[in-house]
C-alpha cells in the first residue's frame, strides 16, 4: 500500500470515449470529488457538448474528441474501465498525443500503461510518468482475521450488482462526516477510490488468496480514525466478481453495512441471463456471509435513480426501496447524505 | 491452462520438513494418487522411518533428513505449502543439492522458485527446469458465466475449513467413478492437484477479478466428458480465503455439492478465534450463495476422521456427521467411496 499518484490540482483530462457520462464512473467521480482541476474529457460520440449538458452537479469542463483539441494539461486519465478491464486500441492515439505533449498519463486497466513498449519509449523521451493504480505492491499478504481488532467504527458499502454507487456511496457519507467534524478516513479499494485519495490497493488485482489480507491492511493502517468508510466492490451474487465483494466482506470485518442498488435494475448487468434476486435477499445473504468472520448489519440503504427522470419517481422507488430494506434509505446524490449518515453514526 | 509439468513415473523426491505427514497435504496426495516413483520423503524430524509407519494405504518410501541422503532422483517437488506460501530458508539447502545433481525441482508456493536468483542460476548451469505450478497463466479473464451450459454432471468438493480433505474427496469420487466405467474428468483448481494431473489453474494465485473465470475455463476445456469432479478450496467463512471458495462456487456453476469436514475440528486452523459455525448451516450457506448464479444442492458429506484412532469412533462421527447434514455421508478414505459416490451419480 503506497501512495500512487498525487492527489491534487493538476490540470487533468479524462479520456471517456463513448461511455460519458453512464459507463464512465471513473471519470465521472474524479469530477465530483477528486482535487484535480478537469481541463477536458474526451468522449468523441458527445464532442462540442459540456459535463453540466448531462451533470450539472459536479465540476464543469467541455467534452472534445481528442487530445488534440486540448490545450494544456498536466495528466491524461483513463476514466473509463470496460468489462474485463482491457487497453483499448482507440485509445492509442490520444495516450500517443500526451505522452508527446510530456503529459503524465494514468489508468486503472487490468492491462497496464508499463506493459506497453510504444507507451514507455515515449514517456521515457519526453519525461512523463506512466501510473498503473490497478497494479498491487509486491507485499501484500494473507489475512489474519484481525480487521475487527480496530478502535473505528467500520461502515462498508456493499451492492446488489456492479456499477450501482458502492464508491460514491462511501464517498458521499465520508464527506457528509467531515463536514460534520467527525473524524472520518476513507478506505478505498478501486481504481477509482484509489486515483482521488492518492494510495490504496486494487483488490480486483490482488492474488485471490491475499484479497481479504489487502482489505485487512488498510484498514489496520486507518484504524485510528472514530469512523472508516470502506468502498466495496461488485456483489455477492456476481458471477464473475463475488470473490472480490466476499474478500472484502471478510477483510475489512465490517461493524455496519450500507445496501446499494440502482432503481430498474433487474439482471446482472452484463449477464443478463441472470437475475437480480429478490431485494430483501441481500439483506441475509451479506449478513449471513460476514457472521462466522465478525457479525455485521445492514443499516441502511443507498438507491441510485438516475434513470429516473422526475424528483417525485425517484421519492416513489426510494420509499419501496426503504420498505423491502426495512431500513432508512435514500439517493444521497439527489436528496442528500443525512438520513443514511443518520442511520450510519 | 497449459500442461505444467509431466505427470509421469518419475523418480521423485518430496520435500515435506517438520510436517509430515499432516501437515504435507501436497506429499501425501502425491503419494496417494500421482504417477510418480517416489524414492525419498526429507523430513528431518522423521528422518530413519518410513511413510508406511503414518500411512500404511499409499506407496511407501524411505523418509531421510535432506538430499545429501537421497541417491538418485529426477525431480525435487516441495511437498508442503504454509500458510501465506512462502518459501522457507531451511529448504534452501536441499533445493540447491537437487539442482546441483541435475534434479528438476517444482513447487506450488506463492514465492516463486523461478523468481530465486539462486535457483535460477543453478537450474541454468545444470539444465535443470525449475516449475512453478501456482504462477498463473497470462491469458486468464473474467468469467462469462457459462460453466452451467456444459453437458457434464457438475460436482464440487466444499469445505468447513482449509486442510480438510477437498482434494482428496474429488480425487477418491474420480478414481472410483472411472472404476465403475463412468467418464469422469478431474478439474483441478490448486497446487496438489495440478501436480498430480500436470495441467489446471491455481485458482488462488489468479487475479481476485478473474478468480470464477479461470474455473469457468477449465470446466468448459472439459465439459463434454459425463462427470466432472472440481477441486474445491478453503471455506466460505474463512477470514483470508473465503474469495477464492466463491469464486470456484460461482465458476464452476456446480449441480451437485460434497461437503468436506475433519471430525473435531472446531475453530477454523489457523484462526483460531473464529469459531467452525454449526455444521447444518454450511449446507445452507452453500446452497444459498450459488443459488442466484446456478442453483446447486449439497449432496453429500464427507469427513475426515484421521484423528479418531479407531474404526469404531470414526464409523459413531460418520454418523453424526451424516444426521447433522441430512444427506449419506463416510469418510471416504477409511471405509471407501461408494455411499457418497452413489448420492453423487
Amino acid at each position: 500500500m503506497v501512495p500512487v499518484r498525487l492527489a491534487s490540482s493538476m490540470a487533468t483530462v479524462l479520456l471517456a470515449h463513448e461511455k460519458f457520462p453512464h459507463r464512465a464512473k471513473t471519470a465521472v467521480s474524479i469530477l465530483r470529488y477528486a482535487d484535480d482541476d478537469v481541463v477536458a474529457v474526451l468522449d468523441r460520440a458527445n464532442a462540442g457538448r459540456s459535463v453540466h449538458d448531462f451533470l450539472p452537479d459536479v465540476q464543469n469542463a467541455p467534452i472534445v474528441s481528442g487530445m488534440d483539441e486540448v490545450e494544456a494539461c498536466d495528466e491524461l486519465i483513463i476514466g473509463i474501465a470496460p468489462i474485463g478491464g482491457g487497453f483499448e486500441d482507440s485509445w492509442r492515439a490520444d495516450v500517443r498525443t500526451a505522452l508527446e505533449r510530456g503529459c503524465d498519463v494514468t489508468a486503472g486497466l487490468h492491462s497496464f500503461l508499463n506493459d506497453d513498449e510504444e507507451f514507455r519509449e515515449l514517456a521515457d523521451e519526453h519525461g512523463c510518468e506512466l501510473t498503473d493504480v490497478r497494479n498491487p505492491p509486491d507485499d501484500l499478504g494473507v489475512s489474519e482475521g484481525r480487521a475487527g481488532e480496530v478502535d473505528a467504527e467500520v461502515i462498508l458499502t456493499v451492492g446488489t450488482d456492479c456499477s450501482v454507487g458502492k464508491m460514491t456511496v462511501a464517498r458521499e457519507l465520508y464527506e457528509a462526516a467531515r463536514e460534520r467534524g467527525e473524524d472520518a478516513a476513507f478506505v478505498p479499494t478501486g481504481q477509482t477510490g484509489i486515483m482521488i485519495e492518492g494510495w490504496g490497493n486494487p483488490i480486483d488485482r490482488v492474488v485471490s488468496d491475499f484479497t481479504a489480507g489487502a482489505v485487512e491492511e488498510m484498514v489496520l493502517e486507518r484504524g485510528d480514525h472514530d469512523y472508516l468508510f470502506v468502498e466495496g466492490q461488485a456483489s455477492i451474487v456476481h458471477p464473475a466478481y463475488s470473490a472480490v465483494t466476499c474478500g472484502i466482506l471478510h477483510g475489512a470485518m465490517p461493524d455496519e453495512l450500507v445496501l446499494c442498488h440502482e432503481a430498474g435494475r433487474e439482471t446482472i448487468h452484463g449477464y443478463e441471463h441472470i437475475e437480480i434476486p429478490p431485494l430483501p435477499t441481500y439483506v441475509e445473504r451479506y449478513e449471513s456471509f460476514a457472521e462466522p468472520v465478525h457479525e455485521t448489519e445492514v443499516v441502511a440503504g443507498a438507491l441510485n435513480t438516475r434513470s429516473l427522470e422526475t424528483d417525485e419517481g425517484a421519492r416513489s422507488a426510494v420509499g419501496a426501496y426503504t420498505e423491502a430494506l426495512d431500513v432508512p434509505a435514500t439517493d444521497l446524490l439527489r436528496f442528500g447524505p443525512e438520513g443514511v449518515l443518520e442511520a450510519v453514526l
